[in-house]
């Protein structure tokens, strides 16, 4: 097991140093010393400032080496080089853990880069764990411990509760705490993991992940550095049973547009992110709001052994509300789940008449008590359910007894899990149900991304660690050493001839396709170098001849040595599946819409690589341009099965460690029992 | 001029009949005398109940006929049978307006039907307008008038203020009311408009348009019926320059996929609301909270005269918070645009010191006031920006004096307009904020949401309303027919030749086309009615004997006695237009992507028809597949100038009251200078 001594030091000191201090309350420098006694820090604080003999009413030591004790945890205030100089006196008198406030090191040029080389020469020793640099600090509720130079933690009474926050900004950790606050959401720990040169994100967590008082992790996410921390850190909290939600920026398209054609593109960083926090069995959420209102309902919601269609119900006392919810709800794919006869026969014996449709509106009903509480009942013990959506009204502003309290009464009771969406603003009601444990949504939009997200949650499920990738020189392999590296894949029939030569026979027949054949021309067509279509040997002949020519103009002194003759073949349809490494993350293989297509539809799937048949198949029902492939329209399926063992073949090369990318674009998908095959491959490799 | 005296009695009536209101002030039936007195409204109220003498401590009255006046406007709160014996006393009485709770008129059955029936003979007569059936009232709170039974009127201090809220939910009118007291908002009338068998959702905006205390309208939107009425408003709304946003249901792809295919089902209801609402000038919002958020906004952002990309710039004292909204407005196609050189030099000029990138980060500089209103003074008046975000971090919580006051200071002079997001839980800086007209957004995904419903909103661009359909029956045309119909889109060369004929000479050259030309088939290749690359005179001859026989195979005792065929053309690619009809909204013309394509992406732009040159250029532009159109990839790029001349001939059609639908399918786009040409038309004609 690695050292975990340094976890009580970060998140629960008995002592703490607080180097560089200021006497001003109001500064950065100077609100640490005032939020650790605001919060009532139980442990020992050492205020350290070279010029003072008090900060801020306390006696301040001039130098750490002054100080009565060596301290669990030492917080740095000062700027860059001060700072450097503090963490090796750090270091040197034996403190576990330091956070370091300071910018300046991933910033500024020169400075910057031997800064950052003097810190890194310090953690590579591992006698000291730093968090930060451009760490604003760290706070554990339970602890009094307000570590932090946060202007959030003015806040007179931080709201205490099961929530570990992790950040890769810190000014995020106010906005979540405030909105906690208001929704009645209680907080563990917040921390801000700033630049993460030592701890990562992924660290930080792990360090709460025994503590009693944490119920489950939430994650803003910046980008996806020290994946394999984090990765480390999700399948032991699955282990634990503590839920793991993550807020991460990037998803717009713009920056999905800034990324480069092919592959590259396609599988942009944060679809990468997505297969890979699904993969981790955390629980993305798109709306900053949701990754609050989430948390509860990962507590009540297990994940996943096996993909989860989502099979909601609906119960409600505003036709409207509900409306709404269901409408984000089924944008995301949810079922919305009319209730079956028994469930209605159930319904009609608690006395309450249900309308033809899938929600159950008990408007008519009036808002009441026994009803809503005798709907909830016999919709938590509907099988056709895996959770029961509960929409509440203006009752939930003006008279919570009635349709709020049941869900109070009724959330440690067993059943399928609920939520409740507040449909008026409803602050007393939001806070009394979240006390209680009760999942609870404020917008429409929230509850249905919570929803999603929760349901869509699955156990761990990545793939091994890949190996270390070969060191050495990157180099193209030309189509034929491709076809041969990727074995296993089946190639249309093909043969490589001498460009001088005439062609001869074939051991295939016409019609046929002739490319230039070097490692130099990846991109064949560009310079004249693909002819298609040849259907007998003269058109054979007189397309190579061609061939030379053009390659020739187009690439001064370039002379075509070798074409690849390959039999054409006509499919339902052609795909592109790729893999490649994500440096953070890892392999993935992509699945994506061929040809055309590829250009104006983003209709691709990402995974962990290497995956198994089950996962090959989900990518292939999660394709839109699949309905093509499986006989849309009168036409002929397509050979899905043979498409799926194709995938899992070129997914495994995720554990050799010299290929860098390999893609086979196009793969022809022939008719159902015909299989599939490769007419074009490309494969970058390293040694 | 319509009569307009009916608005007053709705909104403003001095005196006021409430019929069957019961003595409960808790039941459905008596809140509104509880509300009217609560509010303080000034007019006289009328209680009749057939069975009391005081109602609620008020002197009540057996029947309308013993009122001692003819009030402005009666509140029916019986049950439907009830219901219209009232409402037809009232129309004998002269009452102006009738307000009508009751359910029982599209819901049940054979008494709805007649219920229907009888409300329906009543409005015809034109005599007395009614709100209604299934109405839960109406508010407009300058007046004290809570005639409602909503029980979110319970609110003890209901938020006055400018905005007029119709919805078709009755229920959600509370929802946006205490949501709006919250954000700080207030409003001037809040009315359900229920069935609308009489007065439409867009009537009844109209009854409050000449309210001076009216700023702005939030419509709440289920369906689109009566759009006409809509229509009317948006367009008399623009003339008085007060802005109206709508939020509608129906968005889900799920809702989409159950429309059917072609034209149909790519012109799914919703994106036929969605060029409906924006052609209306009315700013359709995703959020519901956004609904409320994009209010104060929209009064300061003018709708534009043309094509506005939407370029903002994005000020911020918290790098995470600007992060996220630039990432959801970058999603919604917003341009983050970093400040031109003269802007940062006027930055420098001011102390302001600005990041390489495109949104000005003040965390360094540190919050504060004359930072952030020298800041926004620049980017105000810098000319590369439409727009300025302000977002705010902590200090909006703690000491709004620092970022928030400079925005109350600014709202009142020059520049572009602003808004400010809210990083943290800030409710005092939301409501100083709002109080002040200041736009604020509490969510990154509702100001992105705001945003690009402000910057997108034009002046209402309908066409002239289209001339009511023939009625008849309707019929399809034949090929050859529909060709003849579409004159003005250029059509591949063809003849139309007896199948049981040789074929003879063709006036163009080979490959051809051909295919069964019967209007009973309108599914050739279905029943084998399609031969495609005919080369020969023989091929053609062999083609219409083969379409002849398996005709007659799949269609027993249906004889082919036409084909037709055609000159067979290769473009850069193939693209659907369409014109059809909505029932509400009018003639809309589609254009989508064409072929496969069409089947997997909901790639399609829709307008409302008829279109100008300008409209067609900006829908090309609208389509993905476009890019390939346009030469994507080494493609030769095709005649989009062509293009968008179909388009306009196409859409012209919506003037020809017999034309049903009219569908080309596909249209062919040739290489640029070449033109288009139709190799399929689908026409269905009324007569």
């Amino acid at each position: 097991m690695a050292d975990t001594g340094w976890h009580d030091a970060l998140l629960r000191p008995r002592s703490v140093a607080l180097v560089g201090v200021s006497d001003d309350p109001a500064k950065t420098s100077g609100r640490p010393l005032r939020f650790l006694k605001a919060a009532g820090f139980a442990g020992r604080i050492h205020p350290v400032n070279p010029n003072r003999d008090t900060v801020q009413g306390m006696p301040a030591f001039r130098h750490l080496s002054d100080l009565p004790e060596v301290p669990d945890h030492a917080f740095v205030l000062t700027g860059a080089d001060a700072a450097l100089d503090a963490l090796e006196q750090c270091e040197a008198m034996g403190i576990r853990v330091a956070t370091l406030l300071a910018t300046g090191f991933a910033e500024a040029g020169a400075a910057g880069a031997a800064n950052t080389g003097r810190l890194r020469a310090l953690v590579a020793r591992g006698r000291i764990r730093v968090l930060g640099p451009s760490s604003i600090g760290l706070a554990n509720l339970h602890h009094g411990m307000a570590l932090t130079a946060n202007a959030a933690f003015a806040e007179p009474e931080p709201p205490k509760g099961g929530l570990f926050v992790a950040s890769h900004s810190g000014s995020l950790i106010g906005a979540l705490m405030s909105r906690g606050k208001r929704k009645g959401l209680g907080f563990a720990s917040l921390v801000s993991v700033g630049g993460e040169l030592d701890l990562s994100i992924g660290d930080v967590c792990m360090a709460g992940l025994h503590d009693p008082a944490v119920t489950g992790f939430l994650l803003f996410l910046e980008h996806m550095g020290h994946a394999d921390r984090l990765r480390a850190f999700a399948e032991e909290a699955a282990r634990h049973g503590k839920p793991v939600a993550a807020f991460k920026l990037g998803r717009s398209e713009a920056a999905a547009e800034l990324a480069q054609s092919h592959t590259g593109a396609l599988a942009g960083e944060d679809a990468v992110a997505d297969a890979f926090l699904a993969a981790c069995g955390i629980a993305r959420v798109e709306g900053f709001e949701t990754l609050l209102e989430v948390a509860p309902l990962l507590s009540r919601v297990p994940p996943a052994t096996a993909l989860r269609r989502g099979r909601v119900g609906v119960i409600t006392t505003t036709g409207g509300g509900a409306a709404m919810a269901v409408d984000q709800m089924a944008a995301r794919g949810l079922d919305i789940v009319a209730p079956t006869e028994t469930t209605r026969a159930r319904l009609q014996e608690a006395g309450i008449e249900m309308e033809p449709g899938r929600i159950l509106d008990l408007t008519l009903a009036g808002t009441n008590y026994q009803v809503m509480r005798a709907a909830m009942d016999v919709f938590r013990s509907a099988p056709e359910y895996d959770y029961v959506q509960v929409c509440v009204g203006s009752s939930a502003r003006f008279n919570p007894d009635l349709a709020v309290q049941p869900a109070l009464d009724l959330i440690g009771t067993p059943g399928h899990p609920f939520g409740v969406f507040l449909v008026p603003d409803a602050p007393g009601a939001a806070q009394r149900l979240a006390g209680a444990g009760v999942p609870v949504f404020e917008d429409p939009e929230t509850c249905a991304d919570a929803v999603a997200a929760a349901l869509a949650r699955r156990h761990p499920n990545l793939p091994p660690p890949a190996p270390m990738p070969t060191h050495g020189a990157e180099r193209l392999l030309d189509e034929a050493e491709a076809y041969r590296r990727l074995q296993g894949v089946p190639v249309a029939d093909w043969v490589a001839l001498d460009a001088a030569m005439p062609p001869g026979d074939l051991p295939f027949p016409f019609p046929v396709v002739a490319k230039v054949l070097d490692a130099a021309i990846p991109h064949k067509s560009d310079v004249g170098g693909v002819h298609v279509g040849l259907k007998t040997p003269e058109d054979l002949a007189s397309a190579i001849a061609s061939i030379r020519a053009d390659v020739a103009r187009a690439m001064p002194g370039h002379a075509v040595t070798r074409v690849l003759v390959q039999r054409m073949r006509a499919g339902v349809g052609e795909v592109l599946v790729g893999l490649r490494r994500d440096p953070q993350m890892g392999p993935v293989v992509m699945l994506a819409a061929g040809g055309i297509f590829a250009e104006i539809t983003r209709d691709s799937v990402v995974r962990m690589a290497p995956v198994d048949l089950d996962t090959a198949q989900e990518m292939i029902a999660d394709l839109r341009y699949a309905r093509i492939l499986a006989g849309a329209r009168g036409r002929a399926p397509g050979d899905l099965a043979a498409l799926a063992e194709a995938i899992v073949t070129l997914s495994r090369l995720a554990a050799s460690p010299d290929i860098v990318e390999a893609e086979i674009n196009p793969l022809i998908v022939l008719p159902q029992g015909q299989g599939v095959v490769a007419v074009d491959a490309l494969v970058r490799m390293r040694s």
